[in-house]
């Protein structure tokens, strides 16, 4: 193999661990059985593989810092993102600008601002949608951006995500295989992308494979937090549903609970498959089965990626995708 | 009252709204009821209060950007206190550059070092311990420190917490008086300050008032995450203990869940009260019995501390100790 080419993946997968665990190693952290260690830094030798090597390019750097824009640091699948993405980049000794957009319109174009000012050499941007203001911030802009797990029907900006469309649908198709006829989509605001033009056409697309009809009544939209999602219980109650796909996993836990604390029970009278596979999906009772996306590594890859645009390297894909895949906990029947 | 010393603090209590509510409105944030919103500003107007006031001295400052060390971005306390720190940013016009530190020794001091060369005017730290690395790096720097939900027993930086003797001694003496003999200390590692030198002596002090002996065998120690809690829940039922105090909500929610998974019924075998009331503690079921502390204040009112600083103000109070409460759930009796 090229030594010039070997990637972390390349480590990881031959080392058979997580790319947080080689980064681990990487940046000395103390986190790593011993035995781990020892087999990545066997791989890393191995394989020549020189996570350094890209320092080279640092002169040429303005600040060494990079600006990361996320909605919410209290947010559990933004922050387990922000994990990847802080831990490659002190691999490739760059300092992380992390600030919170709380999506509110105006404020993240002016967070992108305030970000350029400090003169960063790259931003990483995540949030459930891009506003126009921001689109305009990003093109204007003489630095690189990298979208995570955030989409972007344009396509100009570079971008880490799963598939969101299969995974939604792959997760209906279950439910509906499972015998259920009426299955709620329960979404964050259909204004946000995401949600509009990616989960719900893999919903419906089950849907019509299935030869049901779609059902607007059965879409459901709330905020993303526990407490929209519990208060969104009763309306669920209320509609024909016998199952649900939720979008965040801390709606899902709301739904869950809110239900239970009715006396529906989860799953035998109503069964519910969650879709990030954050920490929350095995602290609530039952555990959710959920849609898992490689949260950890979707931060990671799309901080590789900014590296190399910040070096002029070329980007082999501009739009990445990760695969995704599924767990079957409690809140289905299986 | 003078215009000039009119405080946030002063707003938030005469229109009877949190801190983070004034801040809300402060900042334009969209999601205050309109009649809030109202009622807020008209206080505002009434008191004199300028929260740009400060702003005169923005060309004294070198970058009017600050840094906010954290243990852990995915862990809900800190991200709590996070948000308080940034809206407060907010509203004085400073950027905040956010470092994870992994509470890993050598990167603390590290990540500090980092945030000074960024040329920052000041520096916001949280953290289960502070190590002589970093003791060290905070008194060689040129520019101020404030601790925030962090304690130093040396008290040479300025610092804002609440009264975790008192408040886990309080805890303690509810299940004493609930007539619990047999209590545990669950609690993070005992080489962490916090734990060794104030949690774990609220303990023994409540022990000591009911005239209980105080037994090694009941403080069991591990990670604060919900695994750790989790698998630690085997060694509880090993021990004698009826109910247990923990020091943080997701290990909290471990020790539950390992508790019920394992046959034991929380509150009617076994009573659980927590730490922080972070969002997890209403997740769980049953829900969590918690000490409450004002996370977001602790946050706020921390970065308050720091523009105070770089402004060369006086601080009235250098350790400040904000007000701890108590909600009782469903995990104690009641």
């Amino acid at each position: 193999m090229d030594k010039q080419t070997v990637t972390i993946y390349d480590v990881a997968r031959e080392a058979k661990v997580s790319m947080a665990t080689v980064s681990r190693v990487v940046n000395g952290n103390a986190n790593v059985k011993q035995e781990t260690k020892e087999k990545v830094e066997e791989v890393i030798k191995r394989l020549g593989y020189r996570p350094n090597a890209v320092a080279r390019g640092l002169a040429s750097r303005r600040t060494t810092t990079i600006g990361v824009v996320i909605p919410d640091v209290t947010d559990d699948y933004f922050a387990e993102l922000a994990r990847g993405i802080d831990d490659v980049a002190q691999m490739y000794h760059y300092h992380i600008i992390l600030a919170n957009s709380d999506e509110a319109g105006t404020k993240e174009a002016q967070v992108i601002d305030n970000l350029l000012s400090k003169q960063v050499d790259g931003v990483i941007f995540m949030g459930n949608m891009i506003s126009d203001a921001v689109r305009e911030e990003m093109v204007r802009a003489d630095v690189p951006f990298v979208l995570a797990g955030t989409v972007d029907r344009t396509g100009v900006q570079p971008s880490v995500n799963i598939d969101y469309v299969s995974a939604i649908d792959e997760a209906t198709a279950r439910l509906i295989k499972a015998g259920h006829k009426n299955i709620s989509f329960i979404s964050g605001p259909l204004t946000d992308e995401i949600n509009s033009e990616y989960k719900l056409m893999g919903y419906k697309n089950a849907l019509t494979v299935a030869g049901y009809d779609y059902d607007p009544a059965l879409v459901l939209s709330t905020g993303y937090d526990y407490q929209s999602g519990y208060k969104l219980a009763d309306q669920v109650r209320n509609t024909s549903a016998t199952a649900a796909i939720v979008v965040s996993d801390e709606m899902a836990a709301g739904v869950l609970n809110g239900l239970t604390d009715a006396g529906v029970r989860v799953p035998e009278e109503f069964e519910i498959i969650t879709n990030n596979d954050s920490k929350l999906a095995t602290i609530t009772r039952p555990q959710l089965s959920s849609i898992t996306q490689p949260m950890y590594d979707l931060g990671a890859v799309a901080m590789r990626m900014l590296t190399k645009m910040m070096e002029r390297e070329e980007l082999a894909v501009k739009s990445v995708i990760l695969p995704h895949g599924y767990v079957e906990r409690d809140s289905t029947k299986g």
